[in-house]
């Protein structure tokens, strides 16, 4: 998959906007290359998309294996192609972070979604650190809005820190969640409910209408304990029951998400939750780029070493053993006044 | 409060082990003061207090205001106090890093738990931002421990971000919530019942004491929703009743405070978390020591103002922006193989 030549940045950032789908998926392999010249070029070709584009919806979906989220996605994203939209389905799969391989079994799923000349199926990327992931994947839904995709959807499954870092990458969130029978409720991930916005409960047809039903009625119950996020409208975070199989509530949930968005649009919530993750992301870039310079300076791999095992075993205050390797690496500390 | 001179970090060390509460308290002065001659002899006083005390467990206490905090803490306080335990109490105080002020009252609270002689009750720091607070906070938590407190209970009101650093900074996260009528749940914040370990309903006494059972029925019931974190013992999270005014459940309190410990203890999690802690404290210190050093560098704030606006128009992409003022300030990216 990755590109044998660097791609010229120009040539290839007209190819997307030309809506070339092979250029499109060359330019997110581009930036998910960690090569420093893929990466100087992956960034010239963001710098040449600039100001293109720029509506979409940036859609966090999570879910548990097993609740039907590729099934769901599909049906979603049929709904909205038909709609006239064009849709970008990504993926922050922690499980290929650290395995290599990938349990969202990407190249079979989502096939007729897949086949849409209006959608772009990414398979997420099996490789490198979660961090990394999520960095290549923000800049990837940045990319996918500039070629002019209306709506983005980047799932993951409810597993580590990926459902905060998918929330924090998009405009809304969304949780797909299995009808539980009765008692068994099924255990929500411990935080996961700060998240979300809509919580669809999947699956609501034949036998499991009614266990759906029931289902969707105790969340509903949970999320009446927690406050509300201030400005948005009547009734969110929402509850509804959906069924990717027959498609039931699919129509309803797009409307909802439309509402929500409409709603964050007009109060201004929207432009400022993209302010403030782009001003995070750009902090985010700044420190790492600038720390990733310095952490290649072997002294500092040296004196973290030496001072390794007694931070692990706490015979050290850590900001001692911070500033012991700062002083190492870049010399003693300034005094300011009366210096002991 | 500021030591016009810095103090000798060694002598100060040493009166702080030999119990001695006036330095106890100008120990915490000095990490809290942002002066580098007064940071350089925190640290090395820290370091002189390496390898002291270390029994200690720390608590994480939140609650809204009104759900009677301070009154909690003195009635826990003083029965911890009265089993021979040595006792102390910080605070992180959101209010008071915006306003200057603080809501929480310092001088006049806990009166009778910061007059016993085995107590050291500590007014939350009125300045700086968060992050500094969290970070001095951490550090009095660790001096206090070599002290060879016994009980160290972190407060914070329930805003913003400053649960969450507390929860990481501590062993175990106890909520503080008030009795609620009929329907009218209270809002949980959204995210904090992902920290906490026990849910403590107060003012389960007189009149509302039956409010006070419902409210602990229903916020038991919406833990069950919750996925219970691996390793901990039967019940837990879990939700009981306390009257700081009566005493009642106090005592409780503490037994499933001590119980939840001794099997983090017993299984090796609260070593695990304390190391992770530690790590992921000494981390923060080194990259943010490093930055700081880097950010003292003028043409950075200059690099970082002439990309500002752009960046908040959504104009550039942030790690476009954030690449263009790390060459600014370092040079040209290095190249790898194959450059464009």
């Amino acid at each position: 998959m990755s590109p044998s030549r660097t791609p010229d940045p120009e040539t290839l950032a007209e190819a997307v906007l030309a809506g070339d789908r092979r250029a499109l998926a060359r330019a997110i392999t581009l930036i998910e290359s960690t090569r420093p010249d893929h990466r100087h070029a992956a960034l010239a070709m963001m710098e040449a998309l600039r100001g293109h584009g720029g509506d979409g919806l940036r859609i966090g979906l999570s879910g548990t294996p097993g609740v039907g989220k590729s099934t769901f996605i599909e049906a979603f994203g049929l709904h909205l192609v038909e709609q006239g939209l064009k849709v970008a389905v990504l993926a922050v799969d922690p499980s290929s972070v650290r395995t290599g391989g990938s349990i969202l079994g990407d190249k079979t799923r989502m096939e007729r979604l897949s086949r849409a000349p209006q959608a772009f199926v990414r398979p997420s990327p099996s490789r490198g650190q979660l961090g990394g992931v999520a960095r290549r994947t923000r800049e990837a839904a940045a990319l996918l809005e500039a070629a002019g995709f209306d709506a983005i959807v980047i799932e993951t499954v409810g597993v580590g820190q990926s459902e905060t870092m998918v929330a924090e990458m998009t405009d809304l969130f969304v949780l797909l969640m299995a009808p539980a029978g009765g008692d068994e409720l099924q255990g929500v991930k411990r935080g996961i409910m700060e998240a979300a916005d809509l919580i669809l409960v999947n699956k609501a047809d034949g036998d499991l209408a009614a266990a759906a039903a029931r289902t969707r009625a105790d969340y509903a119950a949970a999320l009446r304990l927690m406050r509300p996020r201030p400005g948005d409208p009547e009734g969110f975070p929402a509850v509804m029951c959906v069924s990717a199989l027959t498609g039931k509530g699919i129509a309803e949930a797009w409307q909802a998400m439309q509402r929500l968005a409409a709603a964050r649009r007009g109060s201004g919530a929207f432009a400022a939750r993209r302010a403030e993750q782009a001003r995070r992301w750009f902090e985010e870039e700044l420190h790492r780029g600038l720390l990733e310079r310095l952490m290649r300076d072997p002294r500092l791999a040296e004196a973290v070493a030496t001072i390794e095992a007694e931070l692990r075993a706490g015979r050290i205050a850590p900001s001692v053993a911070a500033e012991r390797v700062i002083d190492s690496l870049l010399g003693g500390p300034r005094q300011g006044t009366g210096g002991s």
